[in-house]
């Protein structure tokens, strides 16, 4: 059985039951039930320059239940609402697939099913998120497992205290759900987030994590809910340094502005998901020049802005970052431009070209000891 | 620094030294430098009845030095194979993605880079494989890491033993290269191979690895040559019998089948990859029926045969499976004939119908405790 924290439970049933108890009222008053909800488009999502994250804004919506085309997803997200009350009460978790089936059936007396796909639960999970202010992860609700650590830190997880500094060269998986999580002792200096899974086995191999006395994660692209909170709860429990380590190009520097300002689609979580403090440590253009990688970089994708029909593809990416308000800074401004100037990305695993030690005894550690990190 | 097998390195180093030595024999005798590597075409992949696996047949072809559209890659084979040989000699791996990086330069003298792209060298590095008969992991290099591992099992891995069963909710994550592991003590009854992480994590929140005395090994898909060497080896070395469970559609089937038999691919080292002795636990047409799952099926994608144009898509594959020489057998065939007639495909997910705890209390221990599954 899992151990998930008792009190939090019961605040996300207590804002379920809110939710429930505001409709049964609704219908006391012969009122339309309904459903408020703050909207989620991109028209609504701002930036807290404090707080450096996104945030939702406070334009809000309703699904009523007397009205047409809002009917059936009123009784779907009710039911889903119910569903995550169940889970609660039985200490269970389940996947997202697994709630849209244990939610499928027909409904009595119609031709109908309550769902037809899990796109029809997947959205409402979010809606219910943003009403109730539970993360998914309260609702007991959990996606694919995606990430990997490793690093001078003791987890207690379900009883099990898990030692990062003693898995070999495996590594502990990263779960859907951390907020259990127990750190009983770490003796880390910094967290250091990598994109690439090969680039955490190089430095794993390379006993960087030993040597730095660093937690690696590997987020394995995009990170997961759960990378991105575990990091999070990591810098705010431990309150260590956070150093992102991307690929130098336009997807590697989403991946960053993610982990740190947050993502528009889960603007409303951003306060529990995103690390403001996060740093890059690379790859950046001035790495290309500053330890001669020109050979092994490859030409950005799409048109620049100066060709009929651009900017596209990476150039168009380049210039949308550019307008990010946390990007409003010299040294972010600088790099963006000088990737348009010099046309190119680098991949974190380029620096093999050096040696496959480059990085782990020479690269991070400098860059790292100088503060040679854009914010 | 990873602690590789020392005897095996021996080996290795001594294949790829044959296959210089005997290059360097050509040139002395003033022959035409050439590597002669067994032909990987489908033409030439054979099924061993008697081991239950696939194998490379007999047909070679031959890479020459003075022919010109061979001269370019028989000098790539040759980096390739040397940079093998320096990264056995420095007891380091590296990623396929590094190893073109480390590769990649241009020619002194020449306007000519020695690799373009990763698709260059990957290639190579099967033909070293078949030409040498060490696998890839032999020669030190390695992919991404894919696959999760819970249950009673403790696994000396670079000095550290990784306790399989106190690794909470987390899991021990599956590298790429597991050859150097060492099995210091289990308790388990069974392995089993879990096709999605989802119902990993249903497992083991149920406790299944436990109650079960099982290893769960999720493969995540299509399972990474790690995870087919990790069955490969338990199995071998722990003589434990090995369960499959994957999704009942036939992209869900082909992956049993790669587990059990091999690929055409990687035909060359069924041997060390495939289990020939597994057997798939579900989910069945069978199944469908006995638990009357038939309101969470979906359809088989693709037309029947009977349909102008058909068979396409699943029907296509379902057909091109019945021929598979290992399914030439009275349960696989009254399946897959099944699955025509019914039309239908079934999630590992959709027992969560049922309820959450199902397909651990009931479905799996039931299956397995009857002798309910498919050779």
């Amino acid at each position: 059985m899992p151990k998930i924290e008792m009190e939090k439970d019961k605040q996300t049933k207590q804002a379920l039951n809110k939710m429930g108890q505001r409709i049964v009222q609704q219908i006391e008053e012969e009122k339309n039930p309904s459903i408020e909800r703050p909207v989620r488009s991109k028209s609504n999502v701002e930036f807290d320059k404090e707080d450096g994250t996104l945030y939702l804004g406070d334009n809000r919506s309703s699904r009523k239940l007397l009205n047409i085309s809002h009917a059936r997803k009123f009784m779907q997200t009710i039911l889903v609402a119910n569903k995550c009350k169940d889970l609660i009460s039985q200490s269970r978790t389940a996947s997202i697939r697994e709630l849209y089936y244990q939610l499928k059936h027909q409904i009595p007396g119609l031709d109908e099913n309550t769902l037809e796909e899990q796109s029809d639960s997947d959205p409402l999970i979010v809606d219910i998120e943003t009403v109730t202010g539970a993360l998914r992860e309260s609702l007991h609700l959990k996606a694919d497992p995606k990430g990997v650590l490793f690093g001078p830190i003791k987890i207690r997880d379900q009883g099990d205290v898990i030692d990062g500094m003693s898995m070999g060269k495996s590594g502990m998986a990263v779960p859907s759900i951390v907020d259990d999580y127990e750190f009983v002792e770490t003796s880390a200096e910094y967290i250091l987030v990598v994109e690439t899974a090969a680039l955490v086995d190089r430095l794993v191999e390379e006993d960087f994590h030993r040597k730095e006395d660093a937690i690696l994660v590997g987020s394995k692209g995009q990170p997961a809910r759960g990378v991105r909170r575990l990091v999070h709860i990591m810098h705010d429990r431990l309150d260590l340094p956070v150093y992102v380590f991307t690929d130098g190009d336009p997807w590697g520097y989403y991946i960053f502005s993610v982990l740190k300002a947050g993502s528009m689609s889960l603007a409303f979580q951003s306060d529990r998901l995103a690390t403001p403090d996060a740093d890059l440590v690379g790859m950046t253009m001035e790495d290309v020049n500053n330890y001669d990688l020109h050979k092994v970089t490859e030409k950005l994708k799409g048109k620049p802005k100066s060709d009929p029909g651009g900017p596209t593809a990476d150039f168009k990416r380049i210039r949308d970052m550019m307008d990010y308000p946390w990007f409003q800074n010299e040294q972010w401004q600088a790099e963006l431009e000088k990737m348009l100037e010099m046309k190119v990305r680098i991949e974190q695993q380029a620096l093999a070209s050096k040696a496959l030690q480059f990085v782990a005894d020479e690269y991070l550690p400098e860059k790292i000891a100088t503060g040679d990190i854009l914010p």
